[in-house]
């Protein structure tokens, strides 16, 4: 199954890049976000203490920039015009000077260069000097202009992220099924994933790429958040057993060629005491509220708006502790937020969570996060997990 | 069991930190790495959008600065004097404003500051002013003075790294008992690292924390070095399946309240030719090489001249891809490492992988990592799985 951005959209992805450049003056640029490297080549790379880099010279080539380790990874997988590599870091030259020979031979000195940091950050024992002084030329940062290009997701982008809900839903089904009093959250969690996964890779075939940052392909987790311990937001996972009546808040993701989806739920443990159902109703009028105000055109503050308006008049603001959500693609959180001091402008084909959440000490957390696509008129929820009470008592 | 750093211990190192300060006439400092931030107070935090930061004012007290959301779990587990919270990021005040305040009310404002970065840095999604630009002082990078702090590890630290190893000496006992001809890679690694984790958990109880990055707290991995594959050193899992004469190149972890090992070998499915016996070989001889020359006194170069000259030798230069090892600990790569140009003098206490390697095109790669301890005479050989060539051939 062809579950990849095809190269032809690769190359579009530069060639906007270059135009954005041009329109900006800018002679050339040096790129080290691993992420949008990522984004504007194909080529995925797990960050340790050995730097790497993307440029784009003069004359529009493209070349990367790679320890000899990944030399003919990227030269496989990468889509760019030539391949540079240093043999190690730090190295009897350092990987800088082998970057600055390139930058030199490729006509960079004297011009006008856009960068997106001064140089390879790494805490994994990386050091070295910053881009300004090993060339003499212009700077002109360029931070957060693929960030703002990865913001409108492509229909390719869309059926990445929507092939990771699938998986994300199977994986939670999974740990729904598996969830019961007396039984370990983490073994439930590690039930759940792991058959999730190997179902996910074993239905995707071998040329199926996750490139996620996870042991499995496919997760569903608890994070901690069982009973009381629920009501932590971002509890970490510890081992902790399902007891009847328990709060559950739940969260799914599969990596589908980089790419994310969110799918969280809050279920109860057999049954649902009067203040829990409260909570979960007021939680779910909460996404409601946003998805009948998501449309084109209006400020990503506006969502956080009507959604504070709501938790306000079910006099729950004190109980809230975060926004309503964030975009995201090849991270699980980017920008924009739906956050009151966000106000970028929704544009039709972002993509979303909405996930307003109540906390309530000692009781637990009310959470439930969609992933949505904004369009022209509104919106399209792209999780299908069911939503309402009765579907999400378990055991 | 008690698997953590004690608080007293946290203390020192907050200490220390301010002994150097003082020293280098440095009234307060603010920091930002989430891993020192965790060395230096104990409070496990996932980065996202929203920042936080460590800092010390100049009367000596700790500080925190994180969102609303994780407020009481820091005022939980981080070992600090005061916790200061911004409501959410971007919010309608910027989380930057709030610590400028927190920092003027803390007596900043003109003092001679420490930084180990100009700013919060996140690639999802946050951006904001430097700290340069929200506060009037002298600036003094701070950059590796943390990561060298962590140089030398603890008695305490020691025990979390054997701890470490022991569930990853499983989890790969596990991957070795399950590769078989015919069975997918990725089956087996899932297999082996599920079982090592529940393992792990029910063994070390309810107050464990792993603090890991991974959905499982111990991996035992081939991440595609499967057959000639294996000749990629860092290839990316994939589904592939284990065929009679494969090289394979593994890789185990645990994470053990944030603490890291690794232990690496290379196998074989059921029979070896001669020329894999040949690479074998060489590359543990290698290992001993290093073994031999490893001591407190000496520049971690040292290690790695001796390794080349050892493959030189052989006549497998031409094989080699990368240096023979980093040091190790909170991060699975750390600085120092042994390469030609680290002159770092090891000292008592370092926590290194040796691991050199050789990558032989169609036929596979050759590497085994072993995690070892610096002592003044010499060294001690933390891992303990076997590394001969019989042991090695599974299936």
């Amino acid at each position: 199954m062809m579950l990849a951005i095809p190269k032809e959209e690769i190359l579009e992805r530069q060639a906007k890049l270059k135009k954005r450049l041009s329109e900006n003056k800018i002679d050339c640029a040096i790129l080290f976000s691993v992420t949008d490297i990522f984004y504007l080549t194909g080529f995925h790379f797990i960050p340790t203490e050995r730097p790497m880099g993307l440029f784009i010279d003069p004359s529009g080539l493209t070349h990367m920039f790679v320890p000899a380790l990944e030399h003919e990874h990227t030269e496989l997988h990468a889509y760019v015009d030539r391949v540079h590599s240093y043999p190690e870091y730090p190295g009897i030259r350092h990987p800088m000077e082998y970057l600055q020979d390139a930058l030199t031979e490729a006509q960079f000195v004297g011009k006008t260069v856009g960068i997106d940091a001064d140089g390879y950050g790494s805490p994994m024992g990386y050091r070295g000097p910053r881009v300004s002084e090993i060339l003499e030329a212009t700077f002109v940062s360029l931070a957060g202009w693929v960030q703002e290009a990865r913001f409108v997701k492509s229909a390719n982008e869309l059926e990445l992220i929507k092939e990771s809900l699938r998986w994300s839903h199977l994986a939670h089904r999974l740990l729904q099924d598996y969830s019961k009093p007396g039984v370990d959250a983490i073994e439930i969690e590690s039930r759940a994933s792991q058959e999730a996964s190997l179902t996910m890779l074993k239905t995707l075939g071998q040329g199926f790429k996750a490139y996620g940052g996870y042991g499995n392909s496919a997760i569903a987790v608890f994070r901690g958040q069982v009973g009381p311990m629920s009501a932590l937001p971002h509890a970490v996972t510890q081992s902790i057993t399902l007891k009847k009546g328990d709060t559950l808040v739940t969260g799914a993701d599969a990596a589908v060629f980089g790419y994310h989806s969110e799918l969280e739920r809050t279920m109860f443990v057999q049954e649902v005491s009067k203040e829990q159902e409260k909570y979960f109703d007021i939680m779910v009028e909460a996404q409601n509220v946003a998805f009948r105000t998501i449309r084109a055109g209006i400020p990503a503050s506006e969502v956080e708006k009507e959604v504070q308006r709501h938790f306000k008049e079910s006099g729950v603001t004190h109980l809230t502790r975060h926004h309503t959500g964030h975009a995201l693609g090849l991270l699980n959180h980017e920008a924009p937020f739906f956050d009151l001091g966000d106000h970028t402008i929704l544009q039709a084909g972002m993509v979303f969570s909405v996930e307003p959440g109540i906390y309530v000490e000692g009781l637990g957390g009310f959470r439930h996060s969609e992933t949505i696509l904004v369009t022209e008129t509104g919106m399209e929820m792209l999780t299908y997990y069911p939503r309402d009470l009765d579907s999400l008592i378990c055991g």
